[in-house]
């Protein structure tokens, strides 16, 4: 039976149409019929979600409550770091499709024993727990890495998808390889708009893609 | 004053992602907190705008009202052929850009005397009224060519933006110029996912990319 889906989006907004384009190429369809009905709020003013982390939560839960009475039957949201506040979303009492479990579920199911996140550092702390729930090691970006991952973030956020931030985020996703990782997750929805898996020697598994899959077997 | 955006889409689901990363595109942004708020409601369950146009406007009314209450302060919908059924929407009350009237204006400007027009039986008239209203004669496509079009909106929606149909809608496009077009009005938001400016040789004036930048001017 067809659902409506939730999107809690604008965390990034190039990011939200990314995954907005992943589901539709991901939904088998002939025609428009074919497609899920998306209700999205695309946000780009939600509070900072490192710095104002409470006032980021109440947003999100205003929001997951105005996509319920709009209509929306299950929710999700394209934002990896932004689910350390999705308490607030779990309040409405839709079903939230959790993005970091999905993927982190995905990504071990390669049977991978050490791997590589490319994420913010909030991001990568649900990663570093999801993980380790499942028994496998992460591989972490440090020092200057860490620096050149959030610039190559911004750098979309500003609408930078050039071969300058490219080249970066294939030398930082080779670094997580060669620090010995068996897979790397893109563990950003800002990555996938900078990096394909023909980029990475190892498998890739991009937290969108994997949520955009989970969304059409929910909602087809 | 910054708004909130309110997007009527799902006619066709592709044509409304291309639409919102265009408003993204069009807006001066160093960061996610730069753009416009956008609540989107993505709805391919629209009844069909031209078989069953009583049942498309209550339906198109209700993705209005929903919109409001969800937040939304200014009303669009990048559907031309829908625009046969605006007043469900307008009876919201919100204020509602109208893309006909828009892209009419924004063609008109440049001075032509003959447009031509890309769009559906549906859209077409509702093209043929807005320019005639401003003094301009329109190009129409007639039989086979008609046929083609159709043929080419129905490609994208099943997801074919190949070759093929492009090859088709250029050669469309030359077909009104032939005929006199001093100007051709993509006024179908399927046609820029095949046609560019520079496939054209009189000037393109894009429906979708005019709604896209009065939003930003109206909402930013």
């Amino acid at each position: 039976m067809a659902k409506v889906l939730g999107v809690l989006g604008g965390m990034g907004p190039a990011a939200t149409v990314a995954f907005l384009a992943r589901v539709q190429a991901l939904t088998p369809a002939q025609g428009d019929q074919d497609h899920i009905r998306i209700i999205a709020d695309i946000n780009p003013q939600v509070p900072d979600r490192n710095r104002q982390s409470d006032a980021a939560e109440a947003t999100l839960g205003q929001m997951a409550m105005r996509l319920r009475d709009a209509g929306a039957q299950v929710l999700c949201m394209p934002c990896n770091t932004a689910h350390a506040q999705a308490a607030g979303i779990r309040k409405v009492g839709l079903p939230f499709i959790d993005m970091i479990a999905e993927t982190t579920e995905a990504a071990a199911a390669g049977g991978a024993k050490k791997i590589g996140v490319l994420a913010t550092p909030g991001g990568e702390a649900l990663y570093a727990r999801a993980l380790q729930g499942k028994g496998v090691k992460i591989v972490r970006l440090t020092g200057a890495a860490r620096e050149a991952f959030m610039s190559c973030v911004h750098a979309v956020k500003r609408g930078d998808l050039g071969e300058g931030p490219r080249a970066e985020m294939r030398r930082l996703a080779a670094t997580l390889v060669a620090a010995g990782a068996e897979a790397v997750i893109a563990g950003c929805t800002e990555v996938p708009l900078l990096l394909g898996a023909g980029d990475v020697s190892v498998p890739l598994v991009d937290s969108a893609e994997v949520l955009a899959q989970v969304c059409v077997d929910r909602c087809k």
